[in-house]
C-alpha cells in the first residue's frame, strides 16, 4: 500500500477499504507519512467526503491510536456531554451537577479554550484553588464518592487526531463534516463514556451555520457512537446568539450558579430561560440514555425532565456543584455566594446607537470581544483574564432603546474597552422589523 | 497576506489576484510556505482548476522565479518546439535539421527521459562523443555558426516549477489541466523562444488520453505563449500507439536516420508516415511561425511544408544533423551509416499469439517495457542501456498472421527477454474486426 495511491483514490472519490483507513492513520501516527501528503489527502476528503463506513473506520482508528480512558473501576453507567462549541455555553456546570446529584456517575475530560470559544478548564479556574491536574486514583475516587470529577486532556487520547487537526488547522480543511465527525467522536470513544448526549450547536456562532449541516453531523455522530455500542444521542441547539447573558471565564460560571440557585423555573428573563432549557433537555437525555443502558427502563422525557427539573429547584445540583469544587481544592463558597469570583476592575455600560428590535448576530464576533477584553487565548501560550467578558441584556426579538443598557463590558485594560464596545455593537444588527428569535432545541437524532 | 487564507479561497472557488499568484509561487520558492500548505492548494486547485487570468500569471510568476535563457546574443528568430510527452518520439532529431538547414537557429535546451518517456538527451548520447555539457558561450556561437545546438537544463531555470513539480509529483496532483499547462510554459518562457511549436500527444500514451482534454491543454498554452508577446501553436497529434516503429534510445536516432535519408517521401511503411507527418506538420509550423514573427511575411502552410520537405529530399537536413552533432564532439559518421550506433546483444523476433486486426495499443505499456529491458530511468539515478528497445512491425489496423513477425525485441540481458516479450504482446489487442488507426494530425490551435 502506497499513501500516493491512497490519495488518487479518494482524489477520484472511490470508497477506501477499511485497511486503507488504518494504515492512512497508523502510518501518519508514527510519522511515515509526510505532512505534505496528508494534507493532499484530507483536501480530497474535504471535496468528496467520505461514506459511513469509511468514517466509522476513521474514527475507530483515530480512537486506537492512542490510550483509552479506563473507566472500568467507577460503578454505575457513564454517561459524557460533549459541545460542538459556541460563545456563552456554561451548560456543563448546570448538566453535570444535575446528572451527579441524581447519582449518574460523571467522569469528565474537557479543554481549554482556544479562538472565539472558552474552554471548560478556563472557566472552572474562576474558582479560587480548583485543580484540574488531580492523579487519574483521585479522579476515579471522586467519581465513585461524589459521582463528578473533571480532568485536563491527558497527553496520549487519540493522538492521531491531535497531529491531524493541527494539520487540519493551517491547511483550511477544518470544516469538512466526516473530519470533524471522527474528530470529536474519536476522543469520545477513547474517553470510555457508555452514554454520549452530543450538543450540537448550529448557527452564526458554530461551526455549522445552517440547519441541515448541522443534522448531517448530528446524524453522522450518532452513528459513530451507536455503532461503537454507546447509547447516543445529538441535539441541535440555536447558537445564533451566545447562550444566556454571559461570554467570559468568571462570568460563565457565574451565570450557571445563577441557574442552579432557582427556586422557580417559570420566571425567569429571555437570555437565562434559553440557557435553562438547553441545560435541562441535554440532562434530560443524559438520565434517559443512562437508564436505558442500565436497565433498559425506559424514562420518558416528560418524567426524565421533571426529575431534573426538581434536582435544581431543590438545591441538590448547587450542592453537588460546591461538593465536587472543593474536592478537587476550589472555594466552594464562590458556589453560594458568586460575588466573591474574580471581578474586573471596569464594568462599562453600553448603549444601542440606534432604537429598533435586535435582528441578528454575529455570534463569534461576541466570542472575539471577549477574546480582546483579555478571557480568551489567540494562541495556545496566552495567559488569560478570568475576570473579564460580556454581560448581555438585550437578545433577538428584543426591543432595545438608546438610553437602555444594551450590555455590560467587563474590562481590566482600559485601554480595550472603545474597541471592544465598538466590535460588540457592530456584532448585532437593529431592524424595525420584530424579529422572532430561533427556536433553541432544534433537533433531536438518537 | 496568508497562505491558510488563500489555500481557503480556491478551496471556496473564488478567484486570486495576480498579487495572491505572485505571493504564493514567491513564498514557497524561497521556502516559507511549507510543502504541507502547497499540497492543500494543489489540490484546491486540481478540484477548481483556474481562469485564464490566473494560469497566465502562475506562469508567469514560475517563469521570473530563476534566470531566463539569454538568447539576444542570437541572431534571427528564435523558435522552439515542445513535446508534452510520448513513446517513440524522436520528431526533434528530424525537425531541428530541417529548420537549421533552412537558416532558422534552433537554441535547444532539452531533459533526460524518466518513467515510461524517453528523453532527448539520452537518445542523442548514442551517438558516440556527443556531448550536452557544453558552455553557455559555445552554445551560443554553435546556433550563430550552424543554426543548432543543444544543452541539457540548466539549474536555476524556472526553480518554482521545479519545486511545485516534485510536490505534485507524490501528492496525485500531477493531472491538472492549469498545473501542466503553466508548468510547460513556464520553462519555455525562460528558455527565450520567439515561437514556440507544441506537440500535445493524445491516447493511451500520453498526459491527455482524449482529445477535449488535449484541445483544452493546447488552447491554453497557446493563449499562455501568445500573451507573453511569443508565436504559438499547439497541435495535437495522436499517441495511441508509438510514433514510427523503433523505441530506445539508439534506435530511435537510427529510425531519425532513416527519415533523414528518404529521396522519396511517398513510398513509405505506415510506421515512418506518420512519424514523417508529424515532423513535417511541425516542421511547418515552426517556419511559418519564424517567417511571420520575423517580417509578417504570411506563409501558407502548403507553402512551408514544401521547403521542410526538400530540405529532407536534398540531403540538407541530414548534413546539418550530422554537422551538430560533429560541433559537440559526436562521431558524425554514425548519423551517414546508422549502423555504427550502439547495438543490442540479442534481437528476438515476437510474434502475436492470435491472428486478426491490430485493434489498440497500450502505449504506455510499451514504453514500460522498454524501462524492463534498462532503456529507460525508474529514479533520476538509474543508468541506462542505449542499445535496446523495441521495433515495432505491426501498426493498428495492420492485419498480423501468428508466423509474421509482430516486433523485434533488442535486449542485452537475456533474463529479461520474456517478461518483455510477455508484456508487449500483452499490450497490444488483436480482433476480428478491422480497425481504422486515428487520425495521426487531430488539431491546431494557434
Amino acid at each position: 500500500m502506497r499513501m500516493y495511491d491512497l490519495i488518487m483514490k479518494k482524489r477520484n472519490n472511490a470508497e477506501h477499504s477499511k485497511e486503507e483507513i488504518r494504515y492512512i492513520i497508523d502510518k501518519f501516527t508514527k510519522g511515515e507519512i509526510p505532512d505534505y501528503q496528508m494534507s493532499a489527502w484530507l483536501m480530497s476528503v474535504y471535496f468528496n467526503g467520505m461514506t459511513k463506513e469509511e468514517t466509522l473506520e476513521l474514527t475507530n482508528a483515530m480512537a486506537d491510536s492512542g490510550d483509552r480512558l479506563d473507566l472500568s473501576k467507577i460503578n454505575g453507567v457513564k454517561v459524557d456531554k460533549h459541545s460542538t462549541g459556541g460563545v456563552g455555553d456554561k451548560t456543563t456546570f448546570i448538566v453535570a451537577p444535575i446528572l451527579a446529584s441524581l447519582g449518574i456517575p460523571m467522569a469528565k475530560m474537557s479543554g481549554r479554550g482556544l479562538g472565539h470559544t472558552g474552554g471548560t478548564i478556563d472557566k472552572l479556574e474562576a474558582i479560587e484553588g480548583f485543580n484540574v491536574a488531580i492523579s487519574e486514583e483521585d479522579f476515579i475516587n471522586n467519581v465513585n464518592n461524589i459521582k463528578l470529577s473533571l480532568v485536563g486532556q491527558t497527553g496520549n487520547l487519540a493522538p492521531a487526531d491531535k497531529k491531524i487537526y493541527a494539520l487540519r488547522d493551517v491547511t483550511a480543511t477544518v470544516d469538512s463534516l466526516p473530519l470533524i465527525a471522527s474528530s470529536i467522536m474519536s476522543k469520545k470513544l477513547a474517553a470510555g463514556a457508555d452514554v454520549i448526549v452530543l450538543d450540537v450547536k448550529c448557527g452564526s456562532g458554530a461551526f455549522m451555520k445552517d440547519e441541515a449541516s448541522a443534522k448531517e453531523l448530528a446524524k453522522t455522530m450518532v452513528e459513530i457512537g451507536n455503532g461503537a455500542g454507546r447509547k447516543t444521542y445529538g441535539i441541535i441547539t440555536d447558537m445564533n446568539e451566545p447562550l444566556g447573558c454571559k461570554v467570559g471565564n468568571a462570568l460563565e460560571v457565574y451565570e450557571a450558579v445563577e441557574v442552579l440557585k432557582l427556586k422557580n423555573l417559570e420566571d425567569v428573563d429571555f437570555g437565562i430561560k434559553r440557557l435553562l432549557e438547553v441545560s435541562l433537555t441535554l440532562a434530560s437525555y443524559m438520565l434517559m440514555g443512562a437508564k436505558k443502558y442500565a436497565s433498559d427502563e425506559t424514562l420518558s422525557y416528560e418524567e426524565a425532565r421533571k426529575i431534573c427539573e426538581e434536582a435544581i429547584t431543590s438545591g441538590k445540583a448547587l450542592d453537588k456543584f460546591a461538593e465536587f469544587a472543593a474536592a478537587q481544592g476550589g472555594d466552594s463558597k464562590m458556589l453560594y455566594n458568586p460575588e466573591l469570583l474574580p471581578k474586573a476592575k471596569y464594568i462599562v455600560p453600553v448603549y444601542a446607537s440606534k432604537e429598533g428590535y435586535v435582528a441578528s448576530c454575529k455570534t463569534s464576533e461576541v466570542g472575539m470581544v471577549s477574546l480582546i477584553l483579555g478571557g480568551g487565548r489567540e494562541t495556545k501560550e496566552s495567559i488569560i483574564d478570568l475576570a473579564v467578558g460580556i454581560d448581555i441584556r438585550k437578545h433577538i426579538g428584543d426591543y432595545v432603546k438608546t438610553d437602555e443598557v444594551f450590555a455590560y463590558i467587563h474590562a481590566d485594560d482600559e485601554a480595550v474597552i472603545k474597541e471592544a464596545e465598538k466590535r460588540l455593537l457592530g456584532a448585532y444588527e437593529i431592524s424595525d422589523e420584530k424579529i422572532e428569535p430561533e427556536k433553541i432545541i432544534k433537533y433531536v437524532s438518537e
